[in-house]
């Protein structure tokens, strides 16, 4: 049995290592990649999801480029925290394949309604593009198996202090998602803020002494100066992965069931996701929430994938799909 | 030189006396009509297109439906106005044509980028579909000449006390709309309650003799009742048509540029179009705004359409679009 | 039967014919005068109200100031309107009496708390003071007759579209007024645009050729610059003498049982007043609204008024009252 | 040198051993207790007060009742939590003292106002009343030397999920305080769910063999089963007293500067306590945020006051305040 699954991501340090930990790891079978503006413009998000592809050798995935911008509101790229081209650090340059010539919401669509399986969407970045395929195409979305997204938090958020990077980027899209009834699994900062790029780990990459592990140890140097001049942070949290870590391995985080609610209002707290753990709201259940992480088969995971990333990966044929 | 539109409506018995408006006056060409959930649900407002582009001999002008429900929140049809099938009163059973098998914002995609003069979205319904439209496809969307939307007041609502109905039921899509940088022309309640149909009114359609005519009638008797229990109104005001004419002939509705936002918060205002005529709020302009209109040369542009529909229309072929 | 009242004011120009009507009509028993930082800082309009009571001839009034700022959020003074001294254009330079020793809320308690005859508020200020004595004195607010407010509108704002300054200064007072359960009466700017001081009007005003003629025909002559600059007025709206006629005669008004609140949210409609004209919201009365003014019956009172206070004013000692 | 306090309070297991600790304390002078509407209506909590007061032999500390309800919107009381009379459990019949007869606010004016020393204010109860003193007395407040509340978080909530229960039942009164420029110290649920009373600690308490031991060890127990029963907590929180003893002792808490603000409006939020402890809003530091518990220390310093008020209190005159 097969694990369809698509991407849809804004590259991005960690989101490359989610990408490349679902590129190498063989229970998934990657259909396709969607890029959508966040961490940085759509333009330099795209161009970095085909470089991480090329880096792996899975330049026949297909990518397409999806939204500019959220749904309301005016976009704020993350650039104190992945530097002027959303991949600062390593030096990607070099042939990538185009992109399909489709909107993102068009490429999931095909991908998702063709598929003989339903599909996983794994976010990892604003859900512009997932909320406006759910919206625009509800016959579609039926074939989809869950949406696992990286974003909001139980606790405290990072852009502020109750919102998280991606929510707080397109509040609306997430209330989207978190209402479209879709079976969600959400990866927040409560369970990613335990993933930390610590020296052993980058020690690990560089170790690996391969391309893609030098890119990775590149990455994570720069995303730890990065978390430690805005967050003062000792080593960086790499959030993505995890979220293509659950599907692979769904023990790898232990979630709970609970009604989570987007606050698209509020001067403070707009994009905060309001977890009712505790169950006193009386809003059902709509979410499963990770609350912990077991952080070395996670990194033993995200590590093994790379190293595999090292060995020419077997081609895949169309028709495999 | 053609004036190419697309109307994208949700009829309901206003945005009827649009469609036959906007088919029945040569000086515009209807390029396709899109069709939004809104006064009443997707299938119910879709299927009352098609009946009365059929009803006014335009069944080649394709249909597409587009979204199910606004961006955020529930959709809460206007039954109470519209009635049971969003269009109660005449007897407009008969042979329809199909839609086309695409939705509304790809056919509005194909066929702004298709046109070689650039085209008017006139909207009469929730402003979903064009909003999609607009975040999905940049691209196309450049070749917009302007929206015309009926939607919003300058002064008082109807749903809420400062809200608008098409407005209230999608105010995340009002503003994308109203945030787009495009020309917008805003047809408000506070010029649309000058458009009422009179009892001479409706006689005059009566009078006409013709099926159309009749039609148009037994529609304004069911609105005059709903508007008359509903708000107490001697007579109801006939909305979404104000916005046809003022593309039909600019001259029938006066117009000042003002800076013009829509509430997305609030506990009692959301859905409000705040309109800032006296510039107080150093918000730029971005919308013309209707603040007068000239009731008898609307009538005469509305009736004598409607006349015109009496007599077989000319058979257009796609090769003249 | 007496009819004793408190007046809660921010002078300013329109709250100064208020005070001139409330001193000079016998109907009316002026137990005292509360001021609030609204048009201008406290400072000034204690001032202003202290030299408009000198003016009248009735410094044995009792004056107390109180809250120097709303509950929530800074104090934007109307300067634009009403002048750097809150009561620009005429001299009104002389002596004045003192301030009682106590905040504006603890003379209301003593005067609303001993009076035999339940009392009258009249606010045309922003409604700070009247909300922390309904919080802070449950009791003696049970020897409240009714609160008569200048402020909010039932269709467009001035301070924002949908916003009047009293409302839009203290929200939150507003809300805690309007749910208090006392029988309301909103004077809004839907009856107050109504009252214009015409050129008629004020040539009246000079020429009762009294001292407090003079005064009330430049304050005018103010007043219709700022409106004119302001907001393209061709005549000044003298809004708060209109709660005072109304409390000296009901049928200068009419007025409709609504349901009224106060939004307190919102981006761009955070105090504006919500009145559900068509009952269409469930919620229940709790205010009368003034919805039409008999503009011809106010100016008689009030040029009446001001031409009774050119004549001595019997003493009224403290047993009448 | 004196430390003149008065605490604001709503009784409730946990202000009670705030008011046991503040009473058996000799490094602070207990001034007054007032009380306002919070765990439970205002006769109750004032009920309650006295009750420990005369269970403290303290009964000579003047006691005056303030808000009934909060500045905006209706109380919810937290009956779920601390029951019926507000202190379930332990049987507190017995003969108390009167309360002065003027409300919470003016004997904090006046208790304030008359302290040769700058008084801190100790609020464990919503924030109506010390928000109101700093509304209505600008002058007295001068000599509040600074405000140390229990409420908030900054992390999760309890009464919602980002929202504790004292700043959600007053979201305004505590905006008032956090505005108010004066020295602020916030005790919030992330120190205070640090300060749970285990079964060792209820054992202490029973054990000191004491009358007020036996009340502390009765009210933990029926608190532990609350707490239990709505959250799931093996051992309940008992948040008041660390405001308390945070003022007696600072090195029980840590803190640090930060910009906090509470949330007003949202759907989700409202009352959210918004801690920027990174510093990355740009707003201005207005709180000490207190982020650490030494817990060992906070139980000495209680469990110790609960054995000092098993011995007779010496007199104190009022000559000695």
């Amino acid at each position: 049995m097969t694990n369809p699954a698509i991407i849809d991501c804004d590259p991005g340090h960690d989101d490359a290592l989610a990408l490349l930990l679902a590129v190498a790891d063989p229970r998934l079978d990657l259909l396709g990649v969607t890029t959508v503006a966040g961490n940085q413009t759509l333009d330099k998000t795209t161009a970095n999801a085909q470089k991480i592809l090329a880096l792996a050798g899975a330049s026949d995935i297909p990518v397409a480029a999806g939204c500019e911008r959220p749904l309301v509101g005016d976009l704020t790229v993350a650039d104190d925290i992945h530097g002027e081209s959303g991949l600062d650090g390593p030096d990607l340059d070099g042939p990538v394949a185009g992109t399909v010539g489709v909107h993102a919401v068009e490429l999931m669509r095909r991908l998702v309604a063709g598929s003989p399986e339903p599909v996983t969407l794994i976010a990892t970045g604003p859900l512009t593009n997932v909320a406006l395929f759910l919206r625009l195409h509800t016959e579609a979305a039926r074939n989809v198996r869950r949406v696992v997204f990286m974003g909001g938090s139980t606790e405290r958020g990072n852009t502020t202090p109750y919102g998280e990077f991606n929510i707080v980027t397109d509040p609306e899209a997430a209330d989207i998602v978190l209402r479209s009834g879709l079976p969600l699994t959400m990866i927040g900062l409560n369970v990613t803020h335990r993933a930390l790029a610590t020296t052993r780990v980058i020690n690990e990459f560089r170790g690996l002494d391969t391309r893609v592990g030098t890119v990775c140890a590149e990455l994570m140097t720069f995303f730890a100066d990065a978390y430690r001049r805005n967050f003062g942070f000792e080593h960086p949290p790499v959030h993505d992965p995890v979220a293509v870590a659950c599907v692979l391995d769904p023990s790898v985080v232990r979630t709970v069931a609970a009604p989570v609610v987007v606050e698209l209002g509020g001067t403070y707290t707009r994009g905060a996701t309001v977890a009712d753990l505790h169950h006193r709201s009386g809003r059902p259940d709509n979410c499963e929430v990770a609350v912990a992480l077991d952080v070395d088969a996670f990194w033993r995971l995200l590590i093994g994938a790379v190293h595999d990333l090292g060995i020419p990966r077997p081609l895949v044929t169309s028709e495999d799909r």
